[in-house]
């Protein structure tokens, strides 16, 4: 196991703040290139992206070997590292999956095996762009008709509030766009780095971009003793704690949570944009698991809508952006890359330039583009489509609802394992206690307590997820990111293998 | 056309460092916003990428109006502003949509309407996608088939010198491998920035992105009186003239050039290699154009395998990026963001670092990718799709080769305008004199002169081209950089409309 993870670390990322020194030393002597470990970017070596981290890299090193007939004490790998759920086994939506092919090889139009509503929703978007073909650029923006299908969509899940598509920018994904905002947010000329608040436990890109771009992350605590509740006295006091050493400027609210599962209150994000409003805050409203509601009586309320119930000075006092993706709810179409953000009273010259500073990089995938709109003018009820489109919808949310509460439970009953129920998204984010010999050990060979113990699940018995370290957790408490994706019977082989290592590591640390 | 200019400033990005003077001056009145003009990242103000500057908005604005009846002195609006052939009525090659259709939407494999060979290359593409699903994320580096495909289609192009696939990098378009590697060179420990060579003119993602990452532009001007060749001596001089300020680490060459359309002969890439293997310099290879080269006798050579044939100390000694799009060669698919890099000699300390970089953003779109396949992996003698395919490709390459001829010689008839032969990429970058009272009028509105032509040229003929300034060029000399890409009759009105309006100009301006 040492001797595994030395190796883990000479080859791999440096997962742990300890493993940058160890980096920089071996480096030192070989340093001959132009390009070398000592002088690039300092924050490229000092971010970490936990989701892809070495036990990922490790578990892909795995899956070949198994591949190649090595043996090991498991049959297959299983990856709950990273909500990606078509790999897990989740079959696309048949609707999306046509109008792509259509626009992709528009003679399909022609077709009688296409139904009608897949030609028109093809036909649309091809006339979007430029010379009816989607291999042209589109506007950095994003292709003008889907954007207002976005602003549509928009208006209907929030009750009919106006949205202007002009204020809807499509990207790859919602990470491109979460990240192009962030970059607004660096300031060479000043003397405190540009502050963000972000939930501890978050979601790794953010911790990634805020180091990459030099920027100050300011965590605040998640409330694990109350299913991971935000608390307006933890924000203040976190603010309050950095505020000195950063310019803190926005703040980060991911609903429903990742890694954490939670859904928010209207009445907590009432409180959150108040607070945002009285400490002068840019507010990111990660909202792309909104379709991932599992919690019996519980609902997703946008950040839009419960700022603009709100009324004055809030609704036009605070700056938003929500921000949405083809890869979570029901889709699941990661590997399309297609999300966009919406602005909600960003200063109409900082947006000048945004969509300057976009413009370099040209524009998103525009198939990615054509998945939005697939998603945000789906079949309506008469449409030829609607009845299958709905049935493989309904499949999906109710098969992860029930794998939301049998993973719960599962991880509940076992001894030194404690869960709060997944209400939404698509993980959760199990507390487990180590034994003190393992934490020992851990520190031992410089890796966190967390990161040994999922490593060594890992090897055992091939489950792939997320030490928790990746993530943020107070401290002396540890965790792991587990997604819901694995199929049914999948999901309960996982629990099973999880439960009887658990039991045994247990048993060997005691 | 004051007012108009006036007006375009105002809500428009600026274009000219002037421009940013007055932007900061009306912003500091309205700044109560948490995110505004004077506290955003002042690179992203500093930036600029005229390929999509105020002359392209204006020029939308144009059609738009056009489409709703405004009356103009012309009925469409050409636009030969950006590399971008569908949109200029380029046809997609039927092979790369038919394999798209099918890994976009896999029920097609079952069809009897699509060749066998599309259908193995699909199944190929599936099989090494996650859950055998396009949907799913890659591995951040690509999908490992696609990478060997890559690996394959260089060594094949390069006489079978060997690729290791582990050194490609697929991403969206070539233009995200530039920036991610540009990243590398940010460092805010040094006392100086880390300085990139780049030619005059060059290609604006170059300026742009060097802009935002707050490192060094380094300019070394091609020389127009001798076809935009590249010279040892100009390397030198500009590296002597700024390696005081700037710790200079990388110089970047665009062969087939953009803008400037010229294609390096072995000799000058031999000598440019060895010239940064003296001068220890990263170098960035921009072959994207690789597979446009029109000029009688003329051939591209490939940096790598000029690199490998120079053999020690050369061959191990210099640090080499290439880079590669689907969006130019014959296949114009600039929408489906596809490209690639490969390393050749990086540091693998540094490359585990790019690696873990690029992990945050997740993948490239994974149907990019396919198209990437398709190109690297296209049909081959006896496949049922290569007569077609060859017959596509042909098609658009001699099409783009006569057009090529063409426009120079165009250029070149009319009184005022010199235009070196176009020999490569997609582009002409005629020189055009422009009378003094042009000039001062210009600077009395205060946009540079080639601005002030090219709005003109837009706003009388609707033909929107982009000013030389938003490339470089050497000081008092004036160009636009055109396209090539306009269907040949289009095309040749473009040469029409503009011959007149040259001719006028200069009668107005004299």
């Amino acid at each position: 196991m040492n001797n595994g993870l030395n190796q883990l670390f000479r080859s791999n990322p440096p997962f742990l703040r300890i493993s940058a020194v160890y980096f920089s030393q071996t480096s030192r002597m070989a340093g001959k290139k132009v390009l070398n470990y000592d002088n690039i970017n300092p924050n490229v070596k000092s971010m970490e992206y936990a989701v892809r981290g070495p036990i990922v890299i490790r578990a892909v090193e795995l899956e070949k070997e198994l591949a190649q007939g090595v043996k090991h004490p498991f049959a297959n790998v299983i990856k709950a590292n990273i909500g990606d759920a078509h790999a897990m086994g989740q079959v696309p939506i048949t609707f999306i999956r046509q109008v792509l092919a259509c626009v992709s090889y528009p003679k399909l139009l022609e077709s009688p095996d296409i139904p009608s509503d897949v030609k028109q929703r093809a036909k649309g978007i091809l006339a979007g762009c430029g010379g009816g073909s989607a291999g042209s650029y589109s506007q950095s923006t994003g292709v003008e008709v889907i954007r207002k299908h976005v602003a549509e969509f928009i208006s209907a899940r929030d009750g009919g509030i106006p949205t202007d598509s002009e204020n809807v920018i499509l990207s790859g994904g919602a990470s491109e766009s979460i990240r192009n905002l962030l970059k607004l947010f660096i300031n060479r000329n000043k003397s405190k780095k540009s502050g963000i608040m972000i939930p501890i436990p978050q979601y790794p890109l953010y911790s990634a971009s805020i180091e990459e771009f030099h920027l100050g992350q300011i965590g605040y605590f998640l409330d694990e003793e109350h299913g991971w509740a935000l608390s307006i006295e933890e924000l203040d006091r976190s603010l309050k704690a950095h505020q000195d050493e950063y310019d803190v400027q926005a703040l980060v609210v991911i609903n429903p949570g990742n890694p954490t599962g939670q859904v928010l209150s209207k009445e907590n994000i009432q409180e959150i944009l108040k607070f945002a409003y009285e400490k002068k805050l840019f507010v990111f409203a990660d909202e792309v698991y909104q379709e991932n509601v599992y919690g019996e009586g519980q609902k997703f309320h946008s950040f839009k809508k419960v700022l603009h119930e709100l009324g004055e000075p809030y609704a036009s006092g605070v700056e938003l952006a929500s921000f949405y993706s083809v890869s979570k709810g029901y889709m699941g179409e990661c590997g399309m890359r297609g999300g966009y953000v919406e602005f909600v009273n960003l200063d109409k010259e900082v947006y000048v330039q945004f969509k300057k500073m976009i413009s370099a990089k040209l524009c998103s995938s525009v198939l990615g583009q054509a998945v939005i709109d697939t998603v945000v003018n789906h079949p309506k009820p008469g449409e030829p489509s609607y009845d299958l489109w709905l049935k493989e919808k309904t499949d999906v949310l109710d098969s992860l609802k029930e794998r939301a509460k049998m993973v719960s439970e599962a991880y509940n009953s076992i001894e030194g394992v404690k869960c709060n129920a997944v209400t939404g998204a698509m993980y959760a984010f199990p507390n487990i206690e180590l034994p003190q010999k393992a934490i020992e050990m851990a520190h031992a060979v410089g890796v966190a307590p967390d990161f040994y113990y999922c490593k060594q699940l890992l090897e055992e018995t091939g489950i792939c997820v997320v030490p928790g370290s990746g993530f943020g957790q107070r401290d002396g408490t540890w965790h792991f990111r587990t997604t819901i994706l694995p199929q049914p019977a999948l999901t309960k082989e996982m629990l099973d293998r999880f439960a009887k290592f658990h039991k045994k590591f247990l048993a060997h640390y005691k």
